[in-house]
């Protein structure tokens, strides 16, 4: 391109040398995005050879898919032409009445027409960034936080500002204290955004005191709360917790998803969010998708109506209860001292927290060589933290595979170590300082 | 809200009487976000007694839906983990290879590598417009246009530029002084969006000369085309156009649908993009919603290979053929002089013109009320234009209901007239302006 203008300084920034000869026309916030350095990593990852407890993908092989398929012949025959016709932007009014029915399990009464239906809760979360958030606002989010949520944000062009969080999740005295910092740089936080079951990927949940204190210190700050809550159902040993939404309708926007309960495939999540807001968001949903998939939200309403899908619930939790204590226990036996780790009561994750020294975004090709395969910390966070921290899945590999993936991976951890003592610090520092500060990296679906 | 600071002036004029408590939350590109005035009208027009040439919706009662059944309940019983599963944010490769075959028909050679999966072809264009459109940046497109991407161009805070067509779809001349018009403001273009095949609204298609034209004129102007071509098969006596991506793809961004030759509740659309542009539509989808739909996809994929999908086309061509003759001969036999409409040879939609004087809007709730719905023109114009026209679907109701309708819309319109003759264009003219100018509407699903 002879002669054309040089790209804005972000571009090549993050490209290096640019060869896209679109680069001069894209967007502002196009000049930010681009993969994750560790995307090329999981290609080889996903070999069949290499433990994978780096995606949170469900298990779905556990459904009953025989009678699934009997359910779904009939629906066909029954009601295909409208179940394969468009639908109202907003989804289904019989679709969101059964959700209304799901959220009550946590407490929640909702209006179906305060229910959007969404392609998967992440099209909720953008659909939220599109209405409220301008280049520049600022979005506050648990430390760590869901690595999708904040490519969102972050395409969105939000500053994400991180909150402390600890066994009992979020910090109530670490939110003031953030909100105090931002309004002494004269900025406010738009939204508060939080995972509060089952806390992905941290596996910790926000306690049943902190869960008031957080909606008091959010509501005097004007800030909205997006709780985000696709594990709720997934408690190992307790009740549903009940919801930030269940003590306060004005304040908190609700993201739910059939993903983790159902299936991911079919893309079924929705938002529930005051009337005023709600009308935005099925604006905002038309001018991107004209409406959700028809099929798809047919098909979870008849799931939810012919099957017995909270007894499909508990079986999933069975599962997920044996994987997590085949984690945990695996763990305790192989990794060295100076490790720490979660004990999530429900949902897919156990974060993990090396020793001293120790660097997971530098180990992780070490780790694929050695057949075994996490994401590093520094997904979850939107300022360059994380680097002593990983993430482990264990929802989709069986027990034994578990097993033998956690002891390949302390069998690294312990090579690392050794290099560390013998060669210092430097043997194990990360690689580069390319993916620090603030990027704009969207995760791949399968590790999300 | 006692004390707090006034909402910023766009949401004042937007919502007249704000009662919205979160309108100072909003987004700069919200405030301009409502429903178009003539929703509520729509929700009587869906009543049984109202003849509906409104809706673009395909007949997908047509389908072979208990074939359908059998297909996807052995989908289910053989990949049905994999098929409920999470999938790559490009979509599926094998789907992508089926997808480049089904361009072929159209002139096509492309790789699956540069073929992204979206939530339908709304996605596609919601997509390009994020990785492309700043706020304030230009859009050509034909004069009327598509509603959806108005709305798309308008959630991205774009400016619409319209170019004119005629029987032969855009013209070259009127493409070229709308660019001369834009170099003198100083200003440029970013992409010209052209909907070549059976146009919605307007029920043309480009000639092959044309096709040419607009490309060099493009090419040297240094703006991408975004052609929209969801109707390319669906020609009633003639093979299929080929594509203007046919004839170059480094300018051309081609978005295509399964939507009216299978089914639009699948929600499955596709973007063929140069590669660069490729990896920036998958990374911005991936912020959106994770993943397309995988069900659908994995339905799409199984039907193009097991089905004989081709002639079931030829059915919905010959179905749709049989509805535009009813349209058409109802029209030469019920309208008055003064009326004109385009001959569609392909596609879902004939355009009107009433007699000098007449508004389509104004006109429109008396038309509900002899019960008979259509779409005002000005839903086609991002400039308040379209007030003397008026958009005809002929793809859903039968054709019997089809002629009934048009001689419903003709009595309408002869009233009309009269009362004009009688009273002056006052009694015809539009009940306000509210509409007018620049707006951020989005279309009901079953309208666009």
């Amino acid at each position: 391109m002879a002669g054309s203008p040089p790209p804005p300084p972000g571009a090549v920034a993050a490209a290096h040398v640019s060869l896209d000869p679109y680069v001069e026309r894209y967007a502002a916030r196009t000049h930010g995005m681009r993969a994750s350095e560790i995307r090329a990593l999981f290609a080889v990852a996903n070999r069949p050879e290499v433990v994978s407890l780096a995606g949170g993908m469900p298990f779905t092989a556990a459904l009953p898919l025989d009678s699934v398929g009997v359910m779904v012949a009939d629906l066909l025959r029954t009601a295909g032409a409208s179940a394969l016709q468009y639908t109202g932007g907003q989804g289904d009014p019989v679709l969101r009445e059964q959700i209304t029915q799901v959220m009550a399990l946590e407490g929640i009464t909702a209006s179906p027409d305060d229910v959007v239906v969404t392609v998967g809760s992440q099209q909720a979360l953008d659909l939220v960034s599109r209405v409220f958030l301008d280049p520049g606002d600022v979005v506050l989010a648990e430390a760590p936080s869901y690595v999708g949520a904040l490519g969102t944000f972050s395409s969105a062009q939000a500053e994400v500002v991180h909150v402390a969080m600890d066994n009992d999740g979020l910090i109530p005295a670490a939110l003031q204290e953030a909100l105090d910092r931002l309004a002494a740089r004269g900025r406010r936080a738009k939204l508060l955004y939080t995972v509060p079951n089952y806390h992905n990927p941290a596996g910790v949940s926000m306690s049943e005191p902190r869960r008031d204190e957080v909606l008091a210190i959010a509501r005097s700050a004007g800030v909205l709360v997006l709780e985000d809550n696709p594990y709720g159902l997934l408690g190992f040993d307790e009740e549903p917790r009940r919801a930030l939404r269940a003590r306060t309708s004005d304040e908190v926007l609700y993201l739910g998803s059939f993903s983790k309960t159902i299936s991911p495939g079919l893309r079924v999540g929705w938002v529930l969010a005051p009337h005023a807001v709600r009308e935005k968001l099925v604006l905002a949903s038309e001018a991107q998708v004209l409406c959700p998939p028809t099929f798809s939200g047919a098909i979870v309403s008849a799931y939810l109506r012919t099957q017995p899908w909270l007894e499909q619930v508990k079986v999933f939790r069975e599962l997920y209860r044996e994987r997590r204590d085949a984690t945990l226990s695996a763990l305790a036996q192989h990794f060295p001292a100076g490790a720490t780790w979660t004990r999530p009561t429900g949902g897919f994750y156990v974060w993990v927290t090396l020793p001293e020294g120790l660097d997971s975004k530098a180990m992780l090709p070490r780790a694929v060589h050695a057949r075994v395969a996490y994401v590093p910390g520094t997904g979850f966070y939107a300022d360059g933290g994380g680097g002593r921290h990983l993430r482990l899945s264990y929802c989709f590999p069986e027990p034994d595979r578990i097993r033998e993936g956690v002891r390949r991976l302390a069998a690294v951890l312990s090579e690392e170590s050794e290099l560390r003592s013998v060669f210092g610090p430097h043997a194990t520092a990360p690689s580069g300082s390319k993916d620090r500060g603030r990027r704009a990296q969207t995760p791949a679906p399968d590790l999300a």
